[in-house]
């Protein structure tokens, strides 16, 4: 296991963590700034700041900066009511595609949606089942127009209280089993991003990653989980202040093979958003090296 | 399938579901005259509860009542620290086995308990393996004690969002690989109950049902799960509010030979605590026959 307590070479900083500080929301190019000038070496930005900040302007800034990405978020969301909802998610994905790879992306995640409409606190209807055969089949259409970009996708598992409205691919063994259906022969094209998060509860975490291997691992995102937890979605912890043995669970990810980054994200409305972003980045640092 | 659009005799009520009412919490006492005047015929008390209202008082109401049990809430909680409160917790279960014994229950429902500490905001340690060794070992003892009084016993997967400080058992796959270990022979005097807002979400749902058969299947519990859903543990929805296609799920349970109660369990501290107990009693029965 590599010894992240020396130096943060591998530590990525999910562009999210310190998106919403208060009184001074830090665009995307103060951010890339900010993290280029404590000598951390990758981010994963989000679209909407991507837009925000410009989509050739950030290509820019990044390379000149000599940042790298560890993913891009993100594509998914894939169940729909009807035709023209369908369209319009391919559509929208392939423009996600497009720009993962102008920002030389290692991968496009996929948060792949719940029951249609859900998130918008009015769900469309309550088959399960149905939004899931969506998720498969949209990923396998989306999954030919990445192969020709040679842009793998990365399916993310969310926690289990997401299901309903923000992901209905709830496990790891869940998430293989549509790769491994998709992509029978483990190309590198479709694999998964383990987000310690979403997947520490599960009795068949080390088991279900020793399976991924490193074909499928393609990035590991990193926070804690609190106790208590006081909000389902904008609660989650810095690492170390919580209950997920880091360690343990990267030495798994790393006993497979992976070898890439260690992705801090971090929503936290209550604690982290509300303080200076700079102070956030620092401390993602200290515990990067002592509590990952 | 039941149907259950025409009475409500296999609707039970759990007595958290209207305990909290403002201004004017709801005792034992009155719960159990409220559900038996709308014909009501079972109940699934908590212990705090009976412990305020009198066990023997409470059992000689029920049966005065022609009311059922259709399970004791609760045992478990089982990880430890240290010798003193392993000893603690095992005389705890003792005394929930006998109170369950008086009141005639069909089993003791058992919530395993989490990382020991995490309840109270001061988690002992992150090893969740070792709290799940830990809840092995206290449900083979409680077994052996159970076995002796013809107590079953329930072991209830909660939601993965209560791995840490509540139940660190949160699939119906891992109770059933708990139960085939201690109770290989399927003799009845361990299974699960199956909350139906605590594995709604889980993909292998129906196969894990159906493995669990009749000998295993002890309890079923109905809520529902809102979007958004505000608060992890005290807001849960009355039936048909929101996104757990219920009907299917009992479907499931019954074609894997269950044929008992349909129980009723609401936390809802903006909601349904906020209103009149009756009018609580009369939308489970009117959503019991509707969305059940």
């Amino acid at each position: 296991m590599r010894d992240f307590s020396t130096d943060h070479r591998w530590l990525s900083i999910n562009t999210a963590t310190v998106r919403r500080q208060r009184g001074e929301p830090w665009p995307l190019p103060k951010i890339l700034d900010a993290c280029a000038a404590r000598g951390i070496r990758a981010v994963a930005p989000w679209r909407d700041q991507v837009a925000a900040a410009g989509l050739g302007a950030t290509a820019a800034q990044v390379k000149a900066l000599g940042l790298e990405l560890s993913g891009y978020c993100r594509g998914g969301m894939f169940t729909y009511t009807d035709d023209a909802s369908r369209q319009s998610v391919r559509d929208d994905n392939r423009r996600a595609l497009d720009e993962a790879c102008t920002l030389n992306a290692p991968c496009l995640v996929l948060v792949v949606g719940g029951l249609p409409g859900a998130l918008a606190g009015t769900p469309a209807h309550r088959d399960i089942a149905l939004a899931r055969s969506q998720v498969g089949e949209g990923i396998a259409w989306l999954l030919e127009e990445a192969r020709t970009r040679r842009m793998p996708l990365a399916i993310e598992p969310l926690h289990p209280m997401y299901a309903a409205d923000r992901a209905c691919i709830n496990t790891l063994a869940q998430a293989l089993d549509l790769c491994d259906a998709l992509d029978p022969a483990g190309s590198g094209s479709l694999g998964v991003a383990v987000d310690a998060y979403h997947v520490w509860w599960d009795p068949q975490l080390e088991a279900q990653i020793a399976r991924a291997g490193a074909r499928r691992l393609l990035a590991f995102h990193v926070c804690d989980w609190l106790v208590p937890t006081t909000d389902l979605l904008e609660d989650r912890g810095m690492m170390g202040d919580g209950v997920i043995d880091l360690p343990r669970l990267r030495g798994w990810v790393e006993a497979a093979g992976y070898a890439g980054c260690s992705e801090v994200e971090i929503f936290s409305r209550a604690n982290w958003w509300q303080r200076d972003g700079g102070e956030v980045l620092d401390t993602c640092i200290e515990r990067h090296r002592r509590s990952v």
